[in-house]
């Protein structure tokens, strides 16, 4: 395998690392803004270089962000290369254009890394759909969300203060938004969904709320009714339909998900036959994120391509009802949905996913989270 | 594929079931002691029957026990059939027999429910060692221990009395020594180090203590430390050679070992570039270690056998120093190592593991347990 790599960033940088002792594959060239020299590959700032070499087989594409990458991979692909990809954005983004174009050409396309950084789940995903039905998919996916969220638990800080010390670490950026908002998971949680249930989700049907709006009397009143809050990503497939959706969601202690400390991610699937099966590793980072683009190329050296078919694209049903702990200006609807108060917050009965989002969207100064069936 | 099952027990009669939906693979003939009849397949008394019958290309062997499986599964290999099966004590007892005539022969051996029951613990430590170097392997792999140890954690019980309830929801059986004295949990140690580490272990040198003689005073020690206590297998690939041992760990309250609940397994790697993955799921049961025999199946219809070559006899090297919770009779050793009292216990400062399990050789009466690094 001769590999054209875009970008040289932490990914990038990361794969090139780990190919070195390999025989089976070469990073021939590099797409690079900087100017660097490699011993072993040729560094280029054109496209067109990677793009018009016949020898390149396969475009890893480790620049992030949906534009060039887009454009890139896209022209790569028209072009007869394979793909492998850690972009999520793009993977999300692109879904109905990109699978459907690799299976139309006979190419491969993986993005294990995009969901997970270094853990097998797309992988897995697809080798437990070979045996089973997946009737469900959950997990904590983002990093930063997590090491924040354990910050405030574990040492009783604030938002602010827990997400500067994420950012003084390097495990939040200093625009954090994709991350606190929930975009970074939401984009997570729908390709999940798509392997798992074989669909291709209207991505507009799939709230998300983040993280950025908890408070430490929050997470006081979460301790104090012996809960723990991290930001989880959920598909279902039930009777009605698909449910989809990201939200703050609070586990008793002492569940598996109460245990994932800093910026590790915990991801689960329920299938027919193995009933639930959770995979814990790092989510981001350099050699865990390039560990799964390797295992990719591997794969793609073997003849494996995407995951499943690409699906058809299928409406979201929110109708699932969950209890929610909410904060935020008391209205009409709060006061009728209420059952419990927790200090200043109120917990309610069960209402709609749908239901408590569209409230939410109306209510920016509130603060939401589902209490874990 | 055509399929010789060998036993039509909890696991037999579970991948009998996963395979009626499927065009790909049929089981064509049942070696059963029962008199049962099966609308689509031929049950038979007589191991002959499916040996001699040419059409069946795969033997899955889910009888369990030493003899004849041995025998029947070493006949069917040198008849040519490939072979799946999810006894752990076959593997581990004749590795060095099975594995390389498999090799020799070119014929497909797969046994991931031998580990880890529903858990693709096998199958993702093969992909893993395909893209990086394993250092360590270790986990909660016998469902039985860890019921038993989780009821007395969370309800105060006894050994006896949570034995009994194990035993009467059928997590324990009526013998329960091999899982309560950690054989089970030692087959499974030393098929996961040889699969991680590529060699063969000499058996003989892997000690290992189980959890029979745990008392509802040393579950209270645990608890006012800030410790659970959980069976543990170990391999470990350090500086002087491979550590392996199977012993009760005590594990921090809140790190994600101690959040395992009743009968579940989680199992764990650490590799040069993934860092540490774990995989949670059932440990045991019809449809989930059915589902992982169905999906060794599925494996070898795409050509794949064993997990890794089999590897070279390397002696055990136990000399990695651990510190010791250990309730019994004092003596000049214990006296010389301790280093704290926990009520009636001795925690000791750092010793060896075979020095730790030689001197429990010689005191019957004691228990013990590392606490994790």
């Amino acid at each position: 395998m001769r590999i054209g790599l875009l970008g040289f960033g932490v990914v990038g940088k990361g794969l090139y690392d780990l190919t070195q002792s390999r025989e089976d594959m070469q990073v021939a060239k590099v797409l690079c803004l900087e100017d660097i020299t490699l011993p072993d590959a040729q560094v280029t700032h054109d496209f067109n270089d990677i793009l018009r070499d016949e020898t390149i087989d396969t475009v890893v594409e480790a620049m992030g962000g949906l534009h060039p990458a887009y454009e890139f991979v896209r022209a790569a692909m028209e072009a007869g290369k394979n793909i492998v990809t850690s972009n999520k954005a793009l993977v999300n983004a692109y879904y109905d254009d990109l699978i459907p174009l690799a299976q139309e050409k006979g190419l491969l396309f993986r993005c294990t890394a995009a969901v997970g950084g270094g853990i097998c789940w797309l992988s897995e995903l697809e080798r437990a759909r070979r045996a089973q039905e997946i009737t469900g998919v959950w997990g904590i996916m983002n990093g930063t969300c997590n090491y924040i969220l354990d910050n405030m638990t574990r040492n009783g800080l604030g938002y602010g203060e827990a997400l500067k010390q994420a950012q003084a670490l390097g495990y939040a950026e200093a625009d954090p938004t994709a991350d606190v908002e929930g975009f970074d998971t939401w984009n997570k949680c729908i390709i999940s969904a798509n392997v798992a249930f074989g669909v291709s989700l209207e991505k507009d049907g799939v709230p998300v709320s983040g993280i950025s709006r908890i408070a430490a009397e929050d997470v006081e009143n979460f301790k104090a009714h012996g809960y723990v809050c991290k930001l989880i990503a959920t598909g279902k497939k039930l009777e009605k339909g698909i449910s989809a959706y990201v939200q703050p969601t609070l586990f008793p202690q002492g569940a598996l998900e109460a245990a994932v400390p800093m910026n590790y991610n915990l991801i689960s699937l329920e299938g027919s036959a193995s009933g639930r099966q959770s995979l814990y590793g790092q989510g981001a980072g350099r050699y865990p994120t390039a560990y799964n683009v390797l295992q990719d190329c591997v794969d793609e050296l073997a003849g494996r391509g995407f995951y499943g078919p690409c699906g058809e694209k299928t409406a979201v049903c929110n109708e699932e009802k969950l209890c929610y702990y909410i904060r935020g200006n008391a209205d009409a609807w709060l006061e009728s949905n209420k059952a419990e108060a927790w200090g200043n917050a109120v917990v309610t009965g069960p209402v709609a996913v749908a239901e408590a989002h569209a409230w939410l969207q109306n209510h920016p100064e509130a603060f939401l989270a589902a209490i874990a069936k």
